[in-house]
């Protein structure tokens, strides 16, 4: 699984000159989720933590509760085409893994999500496509509510991690391709740190962490992530029961009303000395 | 349509003070796709230029070759939940047109595509799930090749168009939260610049935008796009026809492979005087 960087030969040119030297770049190779068989989802992932990948992503969907809800999880051998999808397939591969395909099986009793992939859940709402749905969705999926969460982290504290993130960011040191993710606690202790060509990717592996090392609700800790805050990934914060979310870049409306209406603190712009704090400004102390 | 941005009040931190403001926000709201009625997809993005985004969106996953494809695009009022979706729907709403629903009627004898939406074309490959066949997947749909494109655009003109592209994007200059894609002539003449908070919608409207005004296969041209090159962003200049795509940041692995092989030229880390050609660097003169 060492697959998270490859070297290709590039040109780089400059004003003076033009050199043939190898790069290094991120890796990106599709992964297809499978509950219990079933495809449910396939993802541009970095290759690494899959099984945390998957277990974040169920998690944050609303498909499981922890890691009990899961009996097994395994890469599938010889995954080839599903029947019946877009274009028709081929006799059936050699059964080589392509360690592509990740098949992960219910404990008995968890149901089976009742898939309609054209919708994630924050589209199936109550007043049909709009954001106020979306929002109202993810109050009724989740099984935890950041709203109560008595944490309070300092404002030196929240500063300090940016640098934390990117000093343990190795692979975007050396391609500059990985969105970043981490999980501090209120202290400005860093539990775990994982990197990926997607956000949400990122975000899902460090929630599976947490979810492999039954931490979930992740009641005192504070999510960073080294991008944007979009109302997916406060979606994850909020349906893993994370009181702060930390973004450096900016936060979406969505994201805004979504942390307001769950309780969630969102900090953005988080950088050098200065951040916005944009619902429950109360966590963070000054 | 014009809800672009909006208002949010924030507390703004610094070493010094603490001060609440009013802090502009890019707007995030779902658009749910529909062809001749039944969904095939539902994104985050930011409304406006919404039928440019489904038309890119239609072309490059190759449901229609151009516009003659399309017959009609209309917003559907009273858009609610599909029954058969994850969660239960209510009564029907009460029609109000949210203006995230786009329902697309194909020209008559224009092929329904066979939804399989647990997966993106580039997944439906012969080898089952790899980047190989992802790459192949593109190479068996596109209706456009850039390998024969004659088109040579110098280093000088590729380096003035991050700024150009900059200049243009006036939602991000007021909210930090925007992805931007431009389209160039080969001489540096910005032909059209989208923004969203999806970096594969503001490709798909900028390539809808040449659906709309016939322009497609856009031999001769160049995309730029704010961020990095991902392998999706690469296919949907591949499946435009397009012969030079440059990103301001980094690429991703299967970016690069599929360019190699698709020939088309890949363009990145393109800042200042710099940049890195990953494929058929005869396009770019020095």
């Amino acid at each position: 699984m060492g697959r998270v960087t490859v070297r290709r030969r590039a040109s780089h040119l400059t004003a003076e000159s033009t050199t043939t030297r190898p790069e290094t770049l991120a890796v990106e190779e599709p992964l297809e989720l499978r509950i219990d068989g079933t495809a449910i989802t396939v993802t541009m992932r970095t290759p690494g933590s899959d099984v945390e990948l998957a277990q974040g992503f169920l998690l944050t969907e609303g498909v499981i509760g922890g890691r009990d809800d899961i009996a097994r999880v395994e890469y599938c051998r010889g995954a080839r085409t599903n029947p019946g999808s877009l274009r028709s397939s081929p006799p059936e591969e050699d059964g080589l893994n392509t360690y592509n395909v990740l098949d992960v099986r219910l404990t008995p009793g968890v149901p089976m999500p009742d898939v309609d992939v054209t919708r994630n859940f924050y589209t199936t709402s109550s007043c049909g496509v709009c954001g106020k749905g979306s929002i109202d969705a993810i109050r009724q999926i989740s099984r935890h509510s950041p709203g109560d969460d008595p944490t309070v982290v300092s404002a030196e504290t929240l500063t300090a991690m940016p640098d934390q993130l990117r000093s343990a960011q190795r692979v975007f040191a050396s391609t500059g391709g990985l969105h970043g993710a981490a999980l501090f606690t209120a202290d400005g202790t860093m539990l775990v740190v994982r990197e990926d060509i997607g956000r949400h990717n990122a975000v899902d592996k460090v929630i599976g962490w947490a979810v492999e090392n039954q931490r979930v609700p992740l009641t005192g800790t504070v999510l960073l992530v080294s991008g944007r805050a979009s109302f997916e990934l406060t979606q994850k914060a909020v349906m893993a029961g994370i009181p702060l979310l930390a973004a450096v870049s900016a936060p979406s409306s969505l994201a805004v009303d979504l942390a307001t209406q769950a309780g969630l603190t969102l900090v953005a712009f988080l950088r050098g000395q200065s951040m916005n704090v944009y619902s429950r400004p109360d966590r963070v102390e000054h």
